[in-house]
């Protein structure tokens, strides 16, 4: 028997994000959650700090949406007007929850700080909602309205993730049954999304559950399946043997399965060949190091990065030979060597990895936006590559740390062989 | 006279947004560059590659919008479907735009690739649009509609933000008149959104026009003054005598004007003093330099980093004296000092600047997560800071990075006094 998926919708409040001050990042990790539990996520929306327009998203959300999770609007200020505006929306007054009140006295008691009369508010529910218990400083609640559940979490993103961890996701669970949306993704660098495509194009043709989608960005390009079914393991089956034809189609290319960024994917690698990693960075200035220490427990494999900016720190810091510098250029391929074998030389490491280039907007030694080298030092091989960035300087940021682990990726498979 | 705003909506077509695989970053972007031109945007949506719900979706945008900016969906595959949904809301047909057929046709020449014939479907656009050449491979197009402009530009960042710019900015601006809106932000770090809020409580409650509202994350709280005008001169004489009684009240913790970020700050006055500035990182991996060479021409300034993760690189790498690890551990204000003069060192600089400690979720050397030291090394002075870190690890990370910045600052600012 196949169930009906909950049909949700994500509304985030607050005028920053009409105006662009922050991205609605909540939206996503909602979107993500959700999906896990096999809940349709049709809409997002945000809208300001309006009483009148809150109310109505609200309104419109609850007429075609089984679920409703709105983000924002439920701290202390006279700007916080969620609350207000999700009551007016399910015709109820706002009622004080005694026991919300007891706790935000109890929080500014603790700290010994005298707490302004107007935090109470935060404490006013529409009548009959459930609280949530603060995570930080501001509680959320949910309500029932014509079969629809409405949570009001906080806008703070590690406050909304404890909340939704906690009460939505359990609470919509037991509404939604066992139907689950399953999603794999298969990770490329180096290709673009439609050369992805037209490798993939009868694959893709021949199916709808699993549906297949393209998404691209930073040098990588990854296909995503997604799969609807009653249980995790029926999505599961649904999608192994498309995913592995698609594997195999691609070959090398397709980055190994089981962690969802370039990143992690290295990371697991050396790992599991007990290699140590360090980097020497030109124009990703860190990011690289960054991205490899994302995740808890880099220091099993990662010693360090040298963050070479200037050219006297690439000689000086990363030993590169200033005839290498003299004759090339920092941008190139024969810098980009030197400083991998500097990073693995100075840290002690079994790899090195390194970037170099114009990230733009303007010109450097004569070089175009977009020039990038990347190089791998693993155990005393060593490859360059030419990359093209492209977009913006930030864009190309991320072409670069890609492109570095990939390279090293292929070299420590291939020498495996 | 106050020319009416005109009044907009920016809508997001793709399933990836709403299975959370990636974060609206389009509308963000589009918001703030609508705002720089006195455009009010007062709602977001997104959507998936559905026909029926972005055809309705573009519907409600244009009852109730002036402008409406829909990205996403223009691509060559199957289930880009935003021109064919966008011509069933304005109840046209779609028309093939052959100049934009032969540009693509064009493209693939150059490349001396085949073009699949399902790419030319990318110039069908609703009978009398106007087409927006591609940035890349997508053109976009813009169709008015019961005195509603409906833009529709690619997905993909840099490509839409090139379109932005060229036409639908240009577009608008000859529309909404004169009307402006202003932001300024007055930025901390250190203090929290409710201290902030308290400290300048009164300033706010005596304002319409600018409108004050508060961010948090990373470690900082930002004030937001907003003001609308006839022209870009007004507005920021309605903000100025607001902004700088803010500034007045909140003495050094509010950070320097001019930039928007506490990097971009840091960075200014680095620049403005003549000092040459080196990072030596533990938790933050690479972040704290990458974040200083997020804009270009850092090289004016910065040096480099040395990201020691490991014990034995903060030792070997960084120099850190083993009688100090021994007998304060690495998560140490001690470590964090000695981490911090290391950095200036070792690249040769002015400036050190350091971040050590616990982002979690594990403990280390039995402290908890959010357990962080930060340091300056400021031309043979010395100071570190315990901040506590909250949120998720990413934040952790923020907060450190934003701290160690912030204290350079006030150390280089009390030097000059």
């Amino acid at each position: 028997m196949w169930r009906l998926a909950l049909r949700a919708e994500v509304i985030g409040v607050g005028t920053e994000l009409l105006l662009g001050q922050i991205a609605n990042t909540n939206a996503r990790e909602i979107s993500t959650a959700l999906a896990t539990i096999g809940v349709d996520v049709l809409w997002h929306g945000a809208v300001g700090d309006n009483l009148e327009r809150i109310e109505k998203a609200v309104r419109t959300a609850i007429d075609r949406s089984d679920a409703v999770v709105i983000t924002g609007g439920l701290g202390p200020t006279s700007d916080d007007i969620t609350a207000a505006a999700v009551a007016a929306a399910v015709d109820r007054s706002l009622v004080r929850d005694e026991r919300l009140a007891g706790l935000i006295r109890g929080f500014f008691e603790a700290r010994g700080r005298e707490m302004p009369e107007s935090n109470l508010k935060q404490a006013d529910l529409p009548e009959g909602a459930t609280p949530i218990e603060p995570e930080g400083t501001a509680p959320g609640f949910f309500v029932e309205h014509e079969d629809t559940l409405v949570f009001c979490l906080p806008g703070v993103p590690w406050e909304m993730e404890a909340m939704l961890e906690k009460t939505v996701l359990p609470t919509l669970r037991a509404r939604s049954g066992e139907a689950v949306t399953v999603s794999r993704h298969v990770l490329t660098v180096g290709l673009g999304e439609s050369a992805l495509a037209q490798a993939i194009a009868d694959i893709v043709e021949a199916q709808t559950n699993p549906t297949i989608a393209f998404l691209a960005g930073g040098g990588t390009a990854r296909v995503r399946l997604t799969a609807k079914a009653e249980t995790t393991p029926e999505a599961e089956a649904l999608i192994q043997p498309v995913e592995a034809a698609i594997r195999a189609r691609l070959g090398r290319a397709a980055l190994e399965p089981g962690e969802d960024s370039v990143g992690g994917v290295f990371s697991s690698i050396a790992r599991g060949n007990n290699l140590t990693v360090a980097t020497a960075e030109s124009l990703t200035g860190g990011l690289l190091g960054a991205h490899l220490t994302e995740a808890e427990g880099a220091s099993d494999f990662f010693a360090g990065s040298l963050v070479c900016y200037s050219t006297e720190a690439k000689r000086e810091v990363a030993g590169v030979d200033p005839a290498i510098l003299e004759a090339h250029g920092a941008v190139s391929a024969e810098c980009a060597v030197a400083l991998a074998e500097g990073a693995a030389r100075v840290y002690g490491t079994d790899v090195g990895l390194s970037t170099t280039g114009v990230a733009g907007p303007a010109r450097q030694e004569g070089k175009e936006p977009g020039t990038i080298f990347v190089a791998a030092w693993v155990r005393g091989r060593s490859e360059a590559r030419r990359v093209q960035g492209y977009g913006n300087r930030a864009n190309m940021r991320l072409v670069a740390v890609n492109s570095a682990l990939d390279l090293a990726r292929r070299m420590i498979l291939d020498a495996n062989r």
